[in-house]
């Protein structure tokens, strides 16, 4: 599937078990176009390429729906995502709880500052020297990059030599896909927030 | 200029900022793809697009480039985001300097939690029935959504009423561009965590 496929797909995925939460039953392609930001035309189309079919009166049964998206997305057990850099950005992710919802947990996050360190928490929080033996133990191969720009490099290379293979990164470095001499090809998205700002700004000074 | 486009050259410029900083006088096609994660030729492409040229011997002036591409991007004087939802994103924002840089300035903060009001702060957070008040007096058209799922449309609706044009929204919640009945569209930028996660995982499952 393409990337944009994926994409909206999860997010379909999301949408629905927030739509179960709340006690609803059968759903709309509308409702899942209004709260995707897409057109029922666009949900309607990549169900159809999907094999997915509606009820005859229109909707889907929420429950169905989420049972056989899931399995096109491979939803199993919950999934777990460490991160490195505990700073400000860092430690409002360890504590942001909308991930949960999605089976999925930051389980430990990494530093060099000591005085962030902190083995009792629920996400616990560890030097960097612990990296390799950490990630071995909590069987994770995604990792969130929140460090300073200086140290995106060095860090997504140690982080690949443990055998990270997913990153989500929110320094303002860009990374790049590496292909590994183990055949293996590292996947990154990058989030960088001031280059989006910067965006906006220029799209409402040329609107 | 392509949405795309538009995004490198404003990268370009952000990452020369830097590279200025570090007391490069002259950078070359291939310092600007490695850092923003693009190939040296499609950097002379889009330079070659903006009739940018280079020096005879190869490279560019860091300075004389900065300038040129900031003209492109009417850079100016610093620019206002206030910010809405301080919870731990919201106020991990608020505490990122990373924005400085690129001369950009989180100005204020709002919330309903009474809790976190904090009039003195350097950026001080207001309560939310001071949004039209404040937005009027720190004239500013871009504002960073950072609320619970519940209460994202209801804000973002709120924000247009007051003015305000330009979103970056990190609510799980994807918003839509609105045409206005004053001929102008909103432009929001949606950055959904917990979707980017998924979707890394979902690639390195299927790979």
């Amino acid at each position: 599937m393409h990337n944009d496929v994926i994409m909206r797909i999860t997010n379909y995925y999301r949408i629905l078990n927030r739509l179960k939460g709340l006690g609803l039953e059968k759903v709309f392609a509308h409702n899942l176009g209004d709260a995707a930001g897409v057109s029922a035309a666009l949900v309607r189309k990549d169900f159809s390429l999907l094999s997915i079919k509606g009820q005859k009166r229109g909707g889907y049964e929420t429950e169905e729906l989420i049972t056989t998206l899931g399995n096109i997305l491979g939803k199993g057990s919950e999934q777990n995502v460490i991160i490195v850099g505990c700073g400000h950005i860092g430690k409002a992710l360890i504590k942001y709880r909308g991930f949960e919802i999605d089976k999925m947990k930051i389980v430990a996050g990494f530093d060099t500052d000591t005085s962030l360190q902190d083995y009792s928490s629920s996400t616990p929080i560890y030097p960097m020297s612990e990296l390799k033996n950490k990630i071995d133990e909590l069987d994770t191969n995604v990792a969130i990059i929140a460090v300073p720009d200086t140290a995106t490099n060095d860090v997504y290379k140690r982080l690949i030599d443990c055998g990270i293979r997913g990153f989500l990164n929110f320094s303002p470095i860009t990374l790049k896909n590496i292909k590994l001499v183990d055949g293996t090809t590292t996947f990154v998205r990058n989030v960088n927030i001031a280059l989006e700002l910067e965006h906006i700004f220029y799209h409402l000074n040329h609107q």
